[in-house]
């Protein structure tokens, strides 16, 4: 089975071709275009240079088109990207500006393009759907929350993938089993010690997930990509009425504020200095306050999401830690893993200090909750899930 | 020594006569006023009637006036209502326009009508003023920071009358003492085991604090007491960038979208039914739906906030109840309780199905951590400042 992972961008367009199914996918080709203005073209483009090279030979050998759809109101899950999907993008592109109307439009391109495909949608929202409604729910006036003010969750690919992975790696098949096909079948309660994990993507994007038994039970981001931790340059969780508060106070228009707060806050706003981590720790290593700052207040914002999510779980079994920052900044895990040998989690320091970008339990030999670093390959993933959809409705 | 309490609202004057020191006051008088147009008239009827009935002498008599001030920009602690407090309430009024005017205007008529008592600002940030940089700071531009926009803080009273009283019952004299002249003296590391507990303020307004050695290390309302735990009408936490979706969405003003946020969300805008946690209970027996929804919601954030800062604090010595619903709502304290075993936390379920407004430890005999009911009287605690303010100002 050949799958094709599409990242559509409103100008960009990389591609993944796998072949193989959701147990084994090789990766067998990689592609991208920048400053796209026709979509048609540039997948017809891409199609020839995968024929060239002699991975398909013709556009039908592609099985199945993957895309990580952001969010929609009525869509969520994994589910074929057909006209209702496209609709609901475009009626939802107001909550994703950025994304949706590119998949919309490039979802229909694909449909033109490769008739023969099934083409799947994997929403970043998909892994919340059994989340309880407490979770999902914000405390406002319901005409607020049929306009689609609600909690939604984003990051669901990744956090499924260290679901799935972490189940496997503490020996429970029973939960990994049930994470494989979430999106397929109805889930039953298992039998035994709830399995409780929590799962901290960590990167220029990052979130922290809850999950029992590997379903997700809550996560830090809410309505937008704009909540929970402190992101790059996004803002994080604020008392929602410092908006209206710096609207009269400083003087500024709606787009204004959402500038304000999607590119210049977070990491950036903090430290006054970069969105990137690694430029923060030298700037912190140079002695700078505000760098400080930054970094001191994306340790406390994954404390308060860990703490908050052992709690609701009852308890924890494993702390994952995956992404950019989670996989490769051992500083930052040795940080949010700090003093919590009453609560069972106890770091190996030194084996943490080594570990980048690979798959290793960095917990310390006595310490009760399991320590993990699992990598995700997004792409990969997304694959699989489509694989997944692939052989379950054929 | 006579501490007369002042509760001051745009148009309400409520007094309590206290009389004492700081480690026993009784009280002598209470009354208020409904729709006061003349601050000054009021004020002199209010000494007329404790002259008339015995009470005090003349207005001389009187050491000291206790007020709750909320917030500032500049002004925290326990401090004299001098006239750089009334500036500075006046300049921030925009960040609590129901109560700062009142006080400054209060305050003033005060200062004419009794100029030997000593006037003393409680303020309800107060506690909090020695919580980390990143529990106070959010990840928004430094402007919005210069503006006012940072995390406050409120209930600071009831907070840390908890944090003393549950030190006094944990036996841990050392931090009692260092929570009642917080306000007064320099703090000093304590030796041995830290103590930690979370004290949880329950009632019509809700907040969580989390407690090291008597010391606040953050709280669940931020810039205003809109945020944290969904509030009686009040919003609670809310994804920012629902306020510019909304305005835009529903072509919501400003000011609606404020009155929104206040006046018909929380409870009320969950419940659709109530602001009142007992007319919503009462909805729940008869199988409301939405009202299960606020009840589940408030007992989801309070185990959030209760869950991080166990976390922050590297574990928890106990968990405190206090206010209208914390003392008296039997079913809520059960749910916040609910499957913490593993955590070390067991409730005492008959203990806690029979305690209403009084003190009592309701946790499990094997529970580690302990569980307590702790009334607090708000003015009291006022009183009880205001008499520190002045035995250490003398």
């Amino acid at each position: 089975m050949k799958i094709l992972v599409a990242n559509l961008g409103s100008t960009s367009f990389k591609y993944s071709l796998y072949e193989g199914d959701d147990s084994a996918l090789t990766l067998l080709a990689r592609g991208g275009y920048e400053r796209v203005s026709d979509y048609g073209e540039t997948i017809r483009d891409a199609i020839s240079s995968m024929k060239k090279d002699g991975h398909i030979d013709s556009v039908d050998s592609i099985d199945a088109v993957g895309f990580k759809t952001v969010l929609g109101f009525e869509k969520t899950g994994c589910v074929a990207a057909d006209d209702s999907v496209v609709a609901d993008l475009r009626a939802s592109a107001e909550l994703a500006p950025a994304h949706n109307p590119a998949y919309a439009n490039g979802i229909e391109q694909f449909a033109k393009e490769m008739p023969n495909a099934q083409l799947v949608a994997l929403y970043e929202t998909a892994f919340y759907q059994w989340a309880s409604k407490p979770s999902r729910r914000y405390a406002v006036p319901k005409a607020w929350y049929e306009a689609g003010v609600r909690r939604n969750g984003f990051h669901g690919a990744s956090h499924k993938f260290v679901a799935e992975r972490s189940a496997e790696l503490l020996g429970r098949e029973d939960v990994a089993q049930q994470v494989r096909f979430l999106y397929q079948k109805d889930q039953s309660e298992l039998p035994g010690k709830p399995l409780r994990v929590v799962s901290c993507h960590l990167g220029g994007s990052s979130s922290v997930t809850g999950i029992r038994n590997g379903v997700a039970i809550d996560t830090s981001m809410g309505l937008s990509p704009q909540s929970g931790l402190p992101q790059n340059n996004r803002v994080g969780d604020l008392d929602s009425m410092a908006v209206t508060y710096v609207m009269k106070k400083l003087g500024l228009s709606i787009e204004e504020v959402e500038r304000q707060l999607t590119k210049e806050s977070g990491l950036l706003g903090l430290s006054g200095k970069s969105n990137d981590v690694r430029d923060i720790w030298a700037a912190v290593d140079a002695g700078d306050d505000d760098a400080k700052l930054a970094i001191d207040s994306l340790v406390y914002s994954i404390r308060q999401y860990v703490g908050s999510y052992m709690l609701q779980l009852g308890g924890l079994d494993a702390l994952v830690f995956t992404a950019g920052i989670g996989e490769n900044d051992t500083r930052v895990r040795e940080r949010v893993c700090q003093g919590l040998e009453d609560l069972g989690l106890e770091l190996d320091l030194d084996k943490n200090a080594v570990t980048r970008g690979e798959e290793t339990c960095i917990s310390a030999a006595n310490s009760r909750i399991k320590i993990f670093v699992i990598p995700a390959n997004e792409e990969l993933v997304i694959a699989r899930e489509t694989s997944r959809f692939l052989s379950h409705n054929k």
